[in-house]
């Protein structure tokens, strides 16, 4: 008997699921529909930035058109909302573009339904001219206004990473950008200090930094277009705006239906990336919580390699398979021109949310030898644990070649080890790769003399 | 009570441990004497092609000059060699440039004796023109002889390291450049399949690769100046010889000391780095062998970042602190122009050798994502033991961004983790580094089905 797979969402996860599931069970076992609101499937939403940038084209984003999923008999409805759940029938009510509504009976469910940005109500927010970066839409919606006569101040709200990649890319089209943003420095996602670099970096490159101030409206002209941005004391002169703010889990669908959510809004799974208290019901990528599993605690983490792989998974265990998903040490690298950017583990305050006492270690090296051309530059930021000295956080920032080196800490964090241990790694040492000691080694030394000292002292 | 340190090697290991000794004990309470038989201490012996390729000079490889290190009361007399350790009455006997002999005592005694270059015993090796790349002298002499008059081809002899980056180097200089090399593919650190890419890049830079063929002599002109380099079948005319053979352990000292050897010809010694059966003598860098943790045998490794981790380890110990070193996973970097190299844990014919069998994996990736600007190809071979799935080494070649990545799977390596844990690895993910999948996670994911094939068939 033919099963159906009904997939809400068309993106990463959602398409990674129904394409693993096809690989392992042909057409005439398993039926695969895919609802999918917009226009497009099996994009990278991460790409934006650069497509915008004209790094590249929005098309390259796209990895699978939707007419290459219907070849592999993935049945992708386009411009059909799923507007609910019903767990108990095992059915998905969906709307069309023009507004017919149909019930679809499943064997699996993929709630794959990604994130949704962050939008405060404050007045003109909706104006013409303000735009979020999440789908491809929005970036052809900011490429045209970009095209716009007079087009020449930006103003950025949000320090975070589509805030400062945002940054970069509206540079490049020549624009005044100021970046707003309600934090004491940019990148949050990084302990202040290592913040106040981005700062640093971000002003060398011309964009105004605008830090602590929480904005309270955006101004319109007569004509409706957006003309500034106001925090309670300033306003900033705007042309464009783009928000880049933050996302939350999009689960209204999920509450709706009674499905289990957790601390910070997303959908809870078991390892197998199966909704708990389901037999049938599957969730991953933007719109789920995940196990950090340096603090113990659950978190949203809105990221298309997380959501890859929970795709992978879902399908490979709708498939007959066995896949779990053990969950993230909180990897992220990112760019601001040639700064890169790059942390894992646990912040200063993460670390203590989760009742970790820890020292702390930040050491300059470079990334090659300091004899060898182009070597610039990198900070490494290290935590570790008070007494067992496990490795609970790294954070770097410098020049080309700086930010993958966040791997090596991953890799550890996930191994559960002592900075001390990794003092000894047999790293790859070559002149134009690394100086002697890689700086990830330094800073583990360093953090070991402080774990070292602290016990002396204690 | 004053004790005396001798430190025999002004490289990496000798004056590492010299001065993390000195850290540790004031010249009050540890006298600290190092011999050195050439002119310089602490220099980048893995910088010299790069000297030689004008990307550096020699001087920026100088980490620490002999008066730097006596600034911090070490006693580094130079031009002079140790000639003779006596282990019974703890005394060294040195020769100076004035060939003045002399026995020192010691309390501690450091042998850094470092390798000395493999010189076949062939007609000609020692004429004018041709040339080792071992000590900064070995860089002088080569920039010199390239300095001279219609000095336009170069034969390259072996086909590892030294000699893939000598032939990058010698091309730099604009000379036509043939490397010979005994092995059927350049590169014997990395198997013969990726081994053979790297010929590839070689061939596409303009050198030419002569493989699988043993050099008989090398021919001189009546001025006694090298002319051709000769196999059974061939010659290759050359206006200078650069010589990348290899290294062997320079322990003639060790070995008439009666100290132990392993079967590579290294030093033995223990976790701290002591030499098994004395009390006072501690070994590193190359001249000793080290424990390979993926496969438990010892190896003969010659690597700048094991003997500045083996000095600061004995000079700790040294004093009064605790450092071990556990051993290597078989890491190594390095580029022939813009082509990346890299391997860590075990090749094919290692494991075989070591009693392990295994699957193996090898996939195309890019270095960035696909749609990003300079997203590169990049090849990953990982091998994985049968049934239990541990990863045991890795080999990568690619463009820019390749390599380092390598550095994963060495700390994969040293925590045991298997090929099906890697691809959960949290690994930093944004489009300018790379794809939504890691290349290393996808190597690990085709390994991890290929461990599984192996169970089912067998």
């Amino acid at each position: 008997m033919t099963e159906r797979l009904v997939v809400i969402g068309g993106d990463a996860t959602g398409m990674s699921a129904a394409s693993q599931a096809r690989r392992r069970r042909s057409a005439d076992e398993l039926e695969i529909v895919a609802f999918e609101r917009g226009r497009h499937t099996s994009y990278s939403a991460c790409g934006i930035p650069y497509w915008i940038g004209g790094d590249t084209t929005g098309d390259a984003l796209i990895a699978r058109t939707p007419d290459e999923h219907r070849a592999h008999d993935i049945d992708v409805r386009l411009a059909t909302e799923a507007i609910e759940v019903d767990p108990a029938a095992g059915r998905v009510r969906t709307r069309d573009a023009d507004g017919r509504e149909e019930w679809t009976g499943y064997d699996h469910l993929v709630i794959a339904t990604g994130a949704v940005p962050v939008r405060p109500s404050i007045p003109g927010i909706d104006a013409d001219g303000v735009h979020g970066v999440q789908t491809l839409d929005d970036g052809e919606a900011v490429l045209h206004g970009l095209g716009g006569a007079g087009v020449r101040r930006a103003v950025v709200v949000g320090g975070g990473y589509i805030g400062v990649e945002m940054a970069e890319a509206l540079l490049r089209h020549g624009l005044d950008v100021t970046l707003v943003d309600r934090a004491e420095q940019p990148m949050t996602t990084l302990d202040p200090d290592m913040g106040r670099l981005v700062r640093v970096a971000l002003e060398g490159l011309g964009v105004r930094v605008v830090s602590g101030v929480t904005v309270s409206a955006v101004l319109t002209g007569d004509d409706g277009r957006v003309r500034a941005v106001a925090t309670d004391e300033d306003e900033y002169p705007a042309d464009i705006v783009v928000l880049g703010i933050g996302v939350r889990p999009g689960t209204e669908l999920a509450r709706a239906a009674g499905l289990p959510l957790g601390a910070h809004g997303g959908l809870l799974t078991d390892r197998a990336m199966r909704v708990p208290g389901t037999e049938r019901i599957w969730a991953g990528g933007d719109c789920v919580e995940v196990l950090n599993l340096v603090s113990g605690a659950l978190q949203h983490i809105a990221l298309g390699t997380h959501a890859n792989k929970h795709g992978r998974i879902i399908g490979t265990n709708i498939g007959g398979g066995y896949a779990t998903f053990p969950g993230v040490v909180g990897t992220a690298v990112s760019k601001v021109c040639d700064v890169e950017l790059a942390r894992t583990g646990l912040l200063e305050a993460q670390a203590r949310a989760a009742g970790l006492e820890f020292v702390t270690a930040v050491i300059e090296s470079t990334t090659r030898a300091g004899y060898y051309p182009d070597a610039a530059t990198m900070t490494v930021k290290m935590l570790a644990e008070r007494g067992t000295g496990r490795l609970l956080g790294v954070q770097i920032i410098g020049r080309e070649g700086a930010a993958k080196r966040v791997d090596i800490a991953a890799v550890a964090l996930t191994a559960g080890m002592t900075v001390g241990q990794m003092v000894d790694l047999d790293l790859g040492y070559a002149p134009p790769f690394s100086p002697v000691w890689d700086p990830v080694l330094v800073a583990a030394r360093k953090a070991a003399d402080a774990v070292a000292a602290d016990i002396r002292k204690s």
